[in-house]
């Protein structure tokens, strides 16, 4: 009975060009690795309606979970609640509870809700809001296709929304040991230990720091007392004895 | 004639995790960027044979390039040499070339040629080797598949190896405005100006800072005059005239 397994859609043409660095992805994968969901996959396209509603078919037929990232703004760019609705098939119109949302904000701010605003209320008939508490217009749950921001801040909001309505498993623990050892002098023994503990994953990642070549391994897995005894014998295999 | 399309493909547990952002996509990207190769697609999987070869499989056969980022270290979880071997069919064993490559520099560092480290000369038959400045341990390019370190010191210094041998095309203008007002606001004559150059691509980017809700507009395009033009245009539209 392993843990529930999930997926990342991040629609992005600011990442595939360079412009920006993800930083969605990486505070997704913390926080479903708290809530014991194990991210498997993360795929980047453009803003381009093929890719990704065939990327969304893909990943949600594949994983227990889908989270997509990005093109749910007002503008033309914007496509994302369209082609998930097309890619399951889901009619999608201005849906009155998201209207009566955004209404409720604008009204608030003293701004227009004008047409561009107004297509942040398509919503494919058949899916649940997720809250936005930052800048109102809402995300949403297709099946197990979860459609999210891409602004860091709203996206981390949306998250906050939508793990605790999903059953998770084991949290993973985590645990590394920094070496100063390089990664081939201790490959051979490494791999023996990882294959006695073999419902752990061992994570090995070189470094060279002032000098010196070392090595990062990272222990992971559901048991975490099984995680911590795996260190211990890393510990006594590759670290000199200290009183 | 549009150019070349490359996709990525990253194997990491560790940013799948969350324990390591990738710096190795923000890399590429760029450097595509500048020798006129479009990346169009990047996957992260884990380190999990069948994962690497159904993804390397499907991004070979879809892009004209496809880039690989880690796991060919000399531990039992660099599986990626062997994987791209079985994917495309290419029997791999320990290759000479490569062995005296590994050999020189070990000889060189009074260090070992161990049976780990050897494991670091696996190259399939038929791929062509892509040299590394770095830690001497070879990438290799096999057809369409270029497969590079995941550190990223040593990726970077391969796709300096590797990116002078590829075919590019028009390297890719990109130019961007700065609008202090918020997306909702612009939406509808930004999509009537990106439908007049519809041979660019315009990417909306809100952002909130120090109290101002304001857009980033980002015009990219391999016609650099288009580009320069649809800036004006768009300065023209959104920014209040200034002496």
């Amino acid at each position: 009975m392993g843990n529930p397994i999930a997926a990342m859609l991040v629609i992005g043409d600011e990442i595939l060009s360079g412009r920006t660095r993800d930083a969605n992805m990486h505070h997704l994968a913390g926080e479903l690795g708290s809530a014991g969901i194990d991210l498997n996959e993360v795929r980047i396209v453009a803003d381009d309606r093929a890719a990704i509603i065939q990327a969304a078919r893909s990943l949600s037929a594949a994983f227990d979970h889908l989270f997509t990232s990005g093109g749910i703004g007002p503008t033309h760019d914007d496509i994302t609640a369209d082609c998930i609705a097309e890619a399951f098939g889901a009619p999608i119109d201005v849906r009155d509870d998201a209207r009566a949302i955004l209404e409720a904000h604008y009204e608030a701010q003293k701004t227009t809700l004008n047409d561009a605003r107004l297509r942040m209320a398509r919503i494919p008939d058949g899916a649940t809001l997720i809250d936005n508490p930052i800048s109102a217009a809402p995300g949403f749950t297709l099946g197990n296709v979860h459609v999210l921001a891409g602004v860091p801040s709203v996206f981390q909001a949306m998250v906050a929304s939508v793990l605790p309505t999903l059953t998770g498993g084991q949290p993973i623990s985590s645990s590394s040991l920094r070496i100063e050892r390089a990664e081939g002098e201790i490959a051979g023994p490494l791999a023996e230990i990882a294959e006695q503990y073999d419902q752990l994953s061992f994570g090995s990642y070189p470094f060279h720091q002032n000098g010196i070549y070392g090595t990062n391994i990272v222990v992971r897995g559901s048991d975490s007392s099984a995680v911590k005894m795996a260190i211990l014998v890393l510990q006594e295999a590759f670290l000199d004895a200290t009183a």
